[in-house]
């Protein structure tokens, strides 16, 4: 019993150390988010090009949390919640992993995009977008750490919100383009950036499903809640229905 | 021994159970990239819508090599290089789970692609590009399937070419926007195909290293060559260097 007691503990240490991994990646994670959109708005070359130097930071987090589970597996050899628990901790990081790429490559763009002039209103459309995604980043970590499947569920549903702002910062930066080939180049580059806050916003949204995932056993289906219309928009066209 | 033996081959039958999902998904997939390519140049709505549809079949296998994983690791408890292999099916399914979503999403953008006539070339280079993103998913599964090494590493230094024809292809399309408003609307949308395509590439190289990290416990470092330089491009500008 006194044995038993010992590794179960032994055990959950090694769950809080995964955990809290998770939770350091997601905080600069968030960070990452922040600062590339801060960078924008502040045509900020500099801070751009610190986001890009930092993602390996990341990506070392999520290297160490792949080590851990996979540890974890061997060692302890988990069940039921505790074995989803490793695999969701998994896909969790590979997550937080492809949002930190989606902030390095803003931070990459903004390179091009602080030249134009043209692009200071559509800079805080995103900054108003990645705080969004960023919030959902913050609450689904906290989700994950509180077990909370409401919160994770809540989550979820809000990811239309940032699917909303971008189609219509898409049809924006369109009629931007057609105004004037000058600003084209500057454009399209704030169009793929306002695609990877849009894709910040599935990655958040994945993990909500992964969280609960661990918390039911279930995962959620495809009934996701699913605004995104930009593959199918020309300028000015109504599509937010073709979603 | 009996019963060892009896508990090691059936053991060897879920590893070849969850190994022949990983091919058949893989399969699927390369028909996914083929034919959401074929449509832009045939400029077929159907084809794309039916590419669109398809991916659901994708969703589908990709869960069920998770369940086949999970269920694997519960009852089995790997060790070692089955631990390994598991963990990488995880990583593998989900990988060419976004294959399947960047195919997907070139099959709708297809529906607006269609409408234009200037697109013509650009829609060839795409299929050229594609088809070599096809053959490094086609030829990784391979790696995975013979546990070849080096064929894995080859594949992983290929992607360079899929990321020299995306710069190549931005420019060009870039080029088209400036020469005539018109082109706009389906040149943006044939440059998110082209970042799909070449983030097609990218996963399947992202399959290589699992590959390497499930036949060498070694996950491959970030020597990677990169060249793709398009979040710097601005037209006719030379940016290979920057890659």
């Amino acid at each position: 019993m006194q044995d038993r007691q010992h590794i179960v503990s032994a055990f959950d240490e090694e769950l809080h150390r995964i955990e809290s991994l998770i939770l350091e990646m997601g905080g600069l994670v968030e960070t990452q988010i922040e600062d590339a959109a801060e960078a924008l708005v502040r045509r900020d070359v500099e801070l751009g090009d610190s986001v890009r130097d930092r993602d390996r930071h990341v990506d070392t987090l999520n290297a160490r949390i792949d080590e851990e589970v996979v540890r974890l597996l061997a060692l302890r050899q988990p069940l039921a919640e505790d074995l989803r628990f490793a695999v969701s901790a998994l896909k969790i990081a590979a997550a937080l992993e492809r949002i930190g790429d989606y902030a390095k490559n803003i931070g990459k763009r903004n390179t091009i995009i602080a030249r134009s002039e043209v692009l200071q209103p559509a800079s805080r459309s995103i900054r108003r977008m990645s705080a969004l995604a960023r919030d959902m980043v913050h609450d689904v970590l906290d989700a994950y750490l509180r077990r909370d499947l409401p919160l994770a569920e809540e989550v979820r549903r809000r990811d239309q919100e940032v699917d909303h702002m971008h189609n219509a910062l898409f049809r924006e930066l369109l009629t931007y383009m057609i105004e004037d080939p000058r600003n084209i180049t500057p454009c399209m580059h704030m169009l793929f950036v306002a695609k990877n806050v849009e894709r910040i916003g599935d990655h958040a949204t994945a993990i909500a499903e992964q969280v609960a995932y661990m918390l039911t056993g279930e995962m959620p289906g495809a009934d996701r809640p699913k605004a995104d219309a930009t593959s199918f928009t020309a300028p000015g066209r109504e599509d937010e229905k073709q979603g």
